[in-house]
């Protein structure tokens, strides 16, 4: 009876599926482009991804490496061979290496730390590690530091804040940090700012080893000597080579000198596995942690600081290497100087098969599988450019110096950025601009999931019911789109849609296919086959997703960007915002009075060192009313806007004209000043956080001046996102009146 | 400026302190009183009070023990010499005691478990363990099993709903299960109810070991060798001897076969030390648990079943042994048939500083003072009883076969019962009968805090307001009295209050000395004044809250009983059965709708074990009418008495009929029948969860109906409810009667 239903279901789902419109399209033109993706699809072959997966993972291949520009040959052989009209766009950017990395425990015991990650059984890649680069965080100074140790959880800002209640200062000190709750390029910095004078980065199997699951090669999980690698560059400043901000690092443009780069670490940061983490977590004496700060290594953790203490030395190659970023271009038949762009980096911190190469694969198979219908006459309409990108890995470095190197051409040209990343078994995730939100939800709805037979969009909602919290499920039920998450940062989509305010979409599968292998030694094919999707079957899914994107937008008449679901998540974000200005004042009061009338004092165990927070300035009232009124322009212009699209059409020789204003209505969003202190960030509604790293911050000027609590600056934060708003509602306005009824 | 205010605040509370009247008591009685009570406190010596915990705890002094029968020699020697008319009164009862434990990992690998807790450094208490019954469950059946090993998390009913979602059945297997989350009984009595043959309980680390705190001798938590005993008798059927349910084990009663005796476990149990659970756990293989399920032992913990298999073998002497309650009792000067009954255990599983000697011992101070008082005339009014307990640990014993004995007396002379048991230093927790809830924060308004100079309510409240949520810090706003605790079971309070319906509170103090040494071979004296009371201060003030409670309810005219604060609380208990039911209502409904139209199957990845939850019987609604009719008498009859109080008295020659009415009127609460199916539980708004053990049940006909969905039963189970309420109603109604204006 129930599999009755559920059959049911699927067969209704289908029938709605294949007669809903595709956006940008007529009744018609749908027709031709669903028969079109069907060609599509069946040019796709898992098979040959993996085929592309192994060989390109055969190797560790990080920039700068031997097999990187063997790679950057491949693909360009591979592209050209297909048709496209390829350049490998070189960028000379500066890369630093391990030369010295020293890491001791001096008291009050001794050891030292193995820092090297051991091949396992069962996964011959892992003998493979000649070229690999051994464990370390790029763009951490040189240096070397003798201190005691402090214990600082994750290293977030609440961790500071909870050790200052403890009585705790890190200055002097070297701390040990878990990996996890921030980008790890915070974790140094916070610490710097905070005095110390190192940093040991570990992931703690509580988050990613034995605790979370069985561990390589029984299981997807850390084993006791992985390390992940990483940048630790200060990113939410500006990613990209270090020496070049704001400028493609060409041959012959200025540099800073290294030591004068923002973007460098203050303080020497390494990485460490659990295994070597032990040692020295287990001789840091002290308070006990709050439980919340636990992790799942067999001891008591303590917060120091010492009487451990720990030298660490690091020494690194600061070299100026070749990047080689792969761009193929086919040129569209009708509108050639509309580019859609979509993009996936190749290079890896290792054999790369889940970061990046389970993303290229499925672009790769996009790619030839356009080609092939270009070729068989069916050309997109715009132009398309696959990029493959090097030297994501250090900081998005490939991309962001093509971005920089080529900013005047893509603001004129580009319609839209799609990215692609690592990739596994499970459910869709959609991120990035909001304008094209329904239309990536149309695809969801299109595309089945090869699980379980029903569409990606109905199985991530089906997700939604069976685990979200309340908030998601009532979305669920009274939204018709999934509602796509914001930007914030970790790969190349950051200097398209944060740099330059070009409409951008991030893509991936994920949540049936554990990590644990990410800038590992681990990241194999065995790996990534046994546990992350074996058959790649959800590279084909995301070939299906990405492939239909490129080749609606290439072939959109009026591009498919839809405003009254950025206006409806415009609304969310300003109560959020509303919301977290009330929260906080209220808090705020309440814990200020505690602490006045000596509750803290009497409520504490006078035996312990914990002593009541800090007294925090009062919260005042902003002024929101004018991010309201462009909420409310906004909301005037979408529905005009969608009214009128239902109900007229562009004039032939003013199509170029309303799709130039729809595809730069996102430039829109964005003030050549750039955000406060971060110029480089441009975008005033997604932004990675300042001191969260990837995650993001929307409306980051208002957002993070409250959080920040920079309460003079919120007012005048408001007017600025308030005016990108009402300038995008304007924009949609004279959009809308290129519509004849 | 802080501090100024602090003392300010201070000053003010101390004056509002001296002025506050006594429940019970005229103006001019209540100064009589507070002098009394002075002399009262400057009696006490915590010096003194150590010295008895040297000497009580040290040896162990299980009951049945050489030990044991010297204490209650000591103690009713002690207690003589102070001038109380001391009787030790014998029971005859079953205790089984451990003659064989084999506990071995047959399969993959074989491991024999060393069931022995090792004597540590610096704790020369640790040594002296000839006399202490090695870690077993008491209660648990004979029996020899082999089977395959199943992780069960708390072995609660919601861990086994979940193992049916991974289609896992216990059948045929051990289970093996952490402490924590139900009282232990449950564990072994779930596990054989789902068909398992035998259950192996331990410690993890996380909840008590090293995750939670540095372990003994360097902190109070549990070192890798250390086990809780402890009894897993069915007590939420009947507590106490297990032959003479509902009489008391005199020579001569009949005696229930020890086969047929129905709360026995059904199948063998035996706790281990996390050092020998690790290998058991270690070999168990299957599905990884769920996040929640996880400890804090370096390993992946799976579901099993198996491959590890294990065979255990336990043995017990199945002994009847006499036990020896001590009783002291001194005469009131006014009331003598009116008799206020105080007690506390004396027995061990082990050296037992903290459970029981650190409540012990304030209840010996307390008495030394009383009788001091007494001896230089000032006797109270009424009748006080001091009880010594032995055989707590076992199942309430000793207190179970005295009152079960005594029940015809008591039922006629008992005012109230107030217990103790193990006590800490921290915050004061208040439990019990609402009636003397506002009685009770009079004396936490009246005693300081020995380490912050505020009154007890004024720290609890601080830390209500520091550490509390949303809903504690409302009523800490809101409401003048804190609200005390119901009570479930887990120390001798429970026949007084349960089956004979004698209002009875429970006090201790906890918080700032952490456990640990619970029921282990660790509960030292040196573990004690190391980790949990340093210099027995707070021992010393629980003996000011108790003497008081003693000393007033023995001296007011009128008897403290208040009904408003009762009332509020019922309301409270009916509408968390009405959000009770609504919420099962909705979640029902939500899942089951999820169920029905396939969405589990969809978003549930099908590669993995983990299945929909079933579905459950959809929950009607139901007449909560009764039970807001009878808290509308109530509320009626409270505010009438309050009033008459207030402006009326009673008549002399009325008055001992009047306070007879007072405080028996919490028998109206209990019915003859029982509970349905546990007859000896005879409270119907207060009872141990019939599958929580000691966790509380308020309203447990109507809220365990709802719970267990019994939803035939409900409406039924509230005409109970609402009948024993609405007799409460009418004898406040009554007793208001008696309070001429």
């Amino acid at each position: 009876m129930r599999f009755l239903t559920f059959l049911l279901t699927l067969l209704l789902l289908n029938a709605v599926v294949a007669q809903e419109p595709i956006r940008g399209f007529s009744e018609e033109a749908a027709t031709v482009q669903r028969a079109l993706e069907a060609g599509y699809d069946s040019a796709l072959s898992a098979e040959e991804m993996d085929g592309w997966m192994q060989r390109l993972s055969a190797r560790p291949h990080h920039a700068g490496s031997v097999a990187t520009e063997e790679h950057a040959e491949f693909l360009s052989e591979l592209m050209e061979s297909w048709g496209y009209d390829v350049t490998v766009e070189e960028y000379d950017i500066l890369l630093p290496t391990p030369k010295i990395r020293e890491l001791e425990l001096t008291a009050p015991t001794t050891f030292t730390a193995t820092l090297t990650e051991m091949p396992v059984d069962g996964d011959p890649s892992t003998l493979q590690y000649d070229d690999l680069l051994a464990p370390y965080n790029a763009f951490s100074i040189d240096g070397e530091v003798e201190g005691e140790l402090v214990f600082v959880n994750y290293g977030v800002p609440a961790d500071y804040d909870m050790l200052e209640r403890y009585g705790i200062d890190v200055a002097g000190k070297i701390v040990i940090v878990k990996y996890g709750q921030s980008w790890r390029g915070i974790k140094p910095k916070l610490a710097a700012e905070n005095g110390a004078i190192g940093t040991i980065i570990y992931s703690d199997p509580a988050d990613d080893g034995y605790a979370a699951g069985d561990v390589y090669p029984d299981g997807a999980f850390k084993n006791e000597t992985a390390v992940q690698r990483g940048s630790v560059m200060d990113m939410p400043l500006y990613p990209g080579d270090i020496l070049t901000p704001g400028v493609g690092a060409t041959g012959n443009v200025d540099r800073l000198e290294i030591q004068d780069a923002p973007t460098l670490t203050k303080i020497p940061v390494l990485p460490i596995s659990y295994r070597d983490a032990l040692p020295l977590l287990s001789a840091i004496g002290g308070t006990v942690v709050p439980e919340e700060w636990r992790g799942a290594l067999p001891i008591t953790y303590h917060l120091g600081p010492g009487p451990a203490r720990a030298r660490l030395k690091l020494e690194f190659n600061w070299d100026r290497i070749t990047i080689y970023d792969v761009i193929a271009r086919l040129e569209g038949s009708d509108y050639p100087d509309e580019w859609v762009i979509r993009g996936n980096h190749y290079d890896a911190w290792n054999h790369g098969a889940a970061d990046p190469i389970s993303g290229l694969v499925a672009m790769l198979a996009e790619a030839k599988s356009v080609a092939a219908l270009a070729n068989a006459g069916q050309r997109p309409a715009r132009t398309i450019v696959y990029a493959a990108w090097d030297s994501e890995e250090q900081g998005l470095i490939g991309s962001t110096e093509w971005v920089e190197h080529h900013a005047a051409e893509l603001d004129r040209h580009a319609v839209a950025y799609i990215n692609t990343d690592g990739n596994a078994r499970g459910f869709i995730n959609i991120a990035g601009s909001h304008t094209l939100e329904r239309f990536f939800n149309q695809i969801a709805r299109d595309v089945v999931d090869p699980q379980t037979g029903v569409s990606l969009a109905d199985r991530r909602r089906a997700r939604m019911l069976v685990s979200g919290d309340e908030t998601q499920r009532q979305e669920v039920a009274e939204r018709d789109d999934l509602r796509i998450a914001a930007l914030g940062s970790g790969s190349d989509y950051s200097p398209f849609l944060q740099h330059l305010g070009i409409a951008s979409v991030h893509l991936s599968f994920s949540g049936e296919g554990p990590g644990g292998s990410y800038h590992t030694l681990y990241d194999t094919y065995e790996h990534y086959t046994s546990f992350r999707d074996p058959g790649l079957v959800y590279s084909d899914a995301l070939a299906r997703v990405a492939g239909r994107a490129t080749l609606r937008l290439a072939n959109a008449r009026i591009l498919p960007f839809e405003f009254t679901g950025f206006t409806d998540t415009i609304e969310l974000y300003l109560s959020e915002l509303e919301e977290l200005a009330d929260e906080m004042r209220t808090e705020t009061a309440r814990v200020n009075a505690l602490i006045d009338d000596g509750i803290y004092d009497i409520a504490l165990d006078p035996t312990k060192p914990l002593g009541p927070p800090k007294a925090e300035s009062p919260v005042p009232y902003f002024n929101f009313a004018p991010l309201s009124n462009s909420l409310q322009l906004l909301q005037n212009a979408a529905a005009s806007f969608e009214h009128a699209l239902a109900n007229g059409d562009v004039r032939e020789n003013e199509l170029a004209e309303l799709n130039a204003f729809l595809y730069s209505s996102e430039r829109l969003l964005t003030r050549e000043a750039g955000l406060e202190g971060r110029p480089w960030y441009r975008h005033h509604i997604y932004a990675p956080g300042f001191y969260t790293g990837y995650g993001v911050k929307t409306i980051p000027g208002v957002r993070e001046s409250i959080e920040q609590r920079s309460f003079d600056a919120v007012d005048s934060q408001i007017e600025l996102a308030a005016s990108v708003l009402g300038d995008m509602a304007e924009r949609i306005e004279m959009a809308a009146g290129y519509l004849d009824p």
